[in-house]
């Protein structure tokens, strides 16, 4: 265990709920339980059952300060790989913060941010990209995201990066083997044999980044921008949207709507509304926000849905918002297609590059939003990614990691190619190695790790 | 059991964290885990460990949905009284989702507001004041009324409510004896037995009454509100106090800054600061809101805190202000103390009532704090509160039922001064009986115990 100290932090979600839980980590785990937790089935925790609860209450000296249960995690067979004790209370605020301040009086230490997780990565329970992948799992937004995080987490990631490592070892020791015996003549062979290799590495790595960038989507979203003129029906529009997301949300009570609302799904894919607080009075947003800031999203966007209003003829501000669409994803939403229609779609394909749709929708929106989910998918080339099936890269980190190594192993082909020495090949082999061994971790600085685990919630 | 369905939620707070619970409650709840959670060390939950905790992966089909921990209460030792499982998975709203919406898909039902509680009562686990003070424990503000709570859930009030009905019992019997055999001489023994008896009740009712009167702010707090002109100082108060109130909250990461925000602690009693969105931005708000709004603000108060700057001349403004303060409880702030003093403190203390504390602060409020804390407990008659030892009725529902009760005695009383008929007496004695009965649900219908939790979070 790397370190003496015992951590302490509320685990679950701040705010108030049925559940709440305290976690400690540590060497004085059991014994700071001991100390606080009074239970008539147990006089120490030393000697608990692993995995199993016992009710109890919280004791501050004589005052109860909150009842539940108490479970040990004996080291290493818990989540950190040191000695846990785990306290389920009530999803009480004051009851968590009592129990919490009771335990650093009784000598644990507040958890910094991610400090469980890091403790179970410094203590080998993990490697870095699963480490990396449980913030990925708990912030995911939408199916996608949380299937390729718990792929991570399982070891997919890290089995690919040890493959293609354990790969480039072995060449990179063939090769010192050329470097250090130049007299045994091995290189006619070793020359195809490295060509071919590499190109193997190559290949399996960029399409990996490939579908990583396009998959990049599944973890971010698609930062999307609703545009037209007011009352073109952008509010009813997004109601719609949100509604068809809402159903799927109001069979399961207790989810925050807050987190939800900022970003929709379609088709397990994150929408990301840009300018949120604007949007849920979106019919408002533009005229007060003025065509300059809406220009400045709509350039940032990833998406544009345009709504134009289909029952009046096109104006100015519709043309011109069309033609800024020029070089962008978009679809052109053609609302209101119930009423008769005057809008023009002649004119409006006019203004337009070949490759945006256009859409019919009423009012009502009953069929159109499938048909939009269908378009969205085919515009950003979302249909045929896979993400239970295929590896993506959904991490910046890992991506650039990725990135560089590819970079070096091109290098190396380079090399190869020009029939340069074996050195300089080994040189860029063993740098990439080791850029593949930064993702698992395996080759890491302790800054970069607290930079990382900077990034995670208290708790976990 | 009283339901056959099995019920399900997210039991911790909506949002992100380290850990969230799903809970499922009722006859199928092992059957559904069987169906949804695989784990080397079980194939059938109901062959589990009761309160063992088993780790294994959630699967929607070949899917893993998220990984963590299962653990099966048997009936009836478990919170409802009922089978439960509880999943212990990483605290990700996604993850979160899909295994309640798995679990739904399994044959569970969403469950309503409060009704693992309600659940816990009709099946005889804890009576309703034990479950309303379960909502207590979760939205208590402060540590006074995080004790109070606890101390209700112990059985404190449900006790004290019983012993009550048990004399009122003890009486009513006795009193029907003499109607139903009169020509037994009893009455004269009866009358000044009861009169003692009805007295001791009385006194100790209103004394519960009177002390709970005074102590509701433990549970709801004060009303509070920052009055004074633009740049008194009003926004450098609230920092400080939001500041001494952070110092204890910053030691405890993973507690929400929102919830603590609209309240501040003093001595263990919250303050809520009205109008709070205006309050962040103390300065504006008085100029913006106008003077109306903050005249309504004030005349709703509990408290008000009256910020003026010392180091200028009074101005009209602040006379108004004073003058306004007439009948409230107040504390007046001569702020800036550590400047020149132009503001005539003895202007100030002829336009406020003597029971008006003037206190001064400098602008660092070092030492102030303290000196506010004790005044404010001073004037609001809550030094000697001790929530610790003493009964209160923090529930506005049994404030009513003792407050019926108690004037059901008095009018006891005045039969039995009035020496009316002894049925006279009996009839009220017994509607008193029945009032306190419903404190603890002894007498109770459906509509009353449904309109009761749905007060309670889901997951509850």
């Amino acid at each position: 265990m790397y370190e003496q100290t015992t951590i302490a932090a509320i685990a679950t979600p701040p705010g108030e709920g049925g559940i709440g839980i305290i976690r400690l980590s540590g060497i004085d785990a059991a014994e700071i339980a001991n100390r606080m937790f009074e239970t008539k089935k147990l006089h120490n925790f030393h000697d608990a059952v692993p995995y199993m609860m016992y009710y109890g209450k919280v004791m501050d000296n004589d005052r109860i300060v909150d009842r539940g249960l108490a479970v040990y995690m004996k080291a290493p067979h818990s989540y950190t790989g040191e000695d846990v004790v785990e306290f389920q209370m009530h999803g009480s605020v004051e009851a968590l913060r009592s129990v919490l301040s009771l335990a650093l009086r009784h000598g644990a230490v507040p958890a910094d941010k991610g400090e469980f997780t890091k403790r179970a990565f410094l203590n080998g329970r993990i490697d870095l990209a699963q480490a990396e992948s449980v913030m990925d799992i708990i912030t995911a937004r939408g199916q996608a995201a949380l299937v390729q995080a718990e792929s991570h987490l399982s070891g997919a990631l890290s089995q690919y990066v040890h493959e293609t490592r354990e790969k480039l070892k072995e060449f990179i020791t063939k090769l010192e083997v050329t470097i250090d015996y130049p007299e045994e003549d091995l290189e006619d062979l070793t020359v195809d044999e490295i060509s071919k290799a590499l190109e193997e590495i190559n290949q399996s790595l960029t399409q990996l980044i490939t579908r990583s960038h396009r998959g990049r989507f599944i973890q971010d979203g698609f930062k999307t921008v609703l545009a037209g003129r007011p009352n073109a029906g952008k509010s009813s529009l997004l109601n719609a949207l949100l509604q068809e997301d809402r159903a799927i949300v109001t069979d399961m009570p207790g989810t925050t709507r807050d987190t939800i609302e900022e970003s929709i799904r379609i088709g397990g894919i994150p929408l990301i509304l840009m300018d949120t607080a604007g949007i849920r009075d979106a019919e408002n947003q533009v005229e007060a926000i003025g065509i300059e800031r809406a220009r400045k999203s709509m350039e940032e966007a990833d998406l544009i849905l345009m709504v134009i209003d289909g029952s009046v003829p096109l104006t100015d501000e519709d043309r011109r918002i069309l033609s800024s669409l020029e070089g962008k994803k978009a679809i052109v939403i053609l609302n209101k297609y119930d009423l008769e229609q005057k809008a023009g779609e002649a004119e409006i394909r006019s203004l337009i590059s070949e490759e945006t749709p256009i859409i019919h929708l009423s009012a009502q929106y009953v069929s159109g939003i499938d048909r939009l989910e269908e378009l969205i998918q085919k515009l950003m080339h979302t249909e045929d990614l896979d993400a239970g099936r295929q590896l993506f890269l959904t991490n910046l980190r890992h991506m650039d990691l990725a990135e560089k190594s590819l970079e070096l192993i091109h290098q190396a082909q380079k090399s190869c190619a020009d029939k340069l020495p074996a050195d300089f090949i080994v040189v860029d082999l063993t740098e990439a190695f080791h850029k593949l061994g930064e993702i698992t971790g395996e080759n890491v600085d302790d800054e970069l790790i607290n930079s990382i685990f900077q990034n995670f919630c208290v708790g976990k």
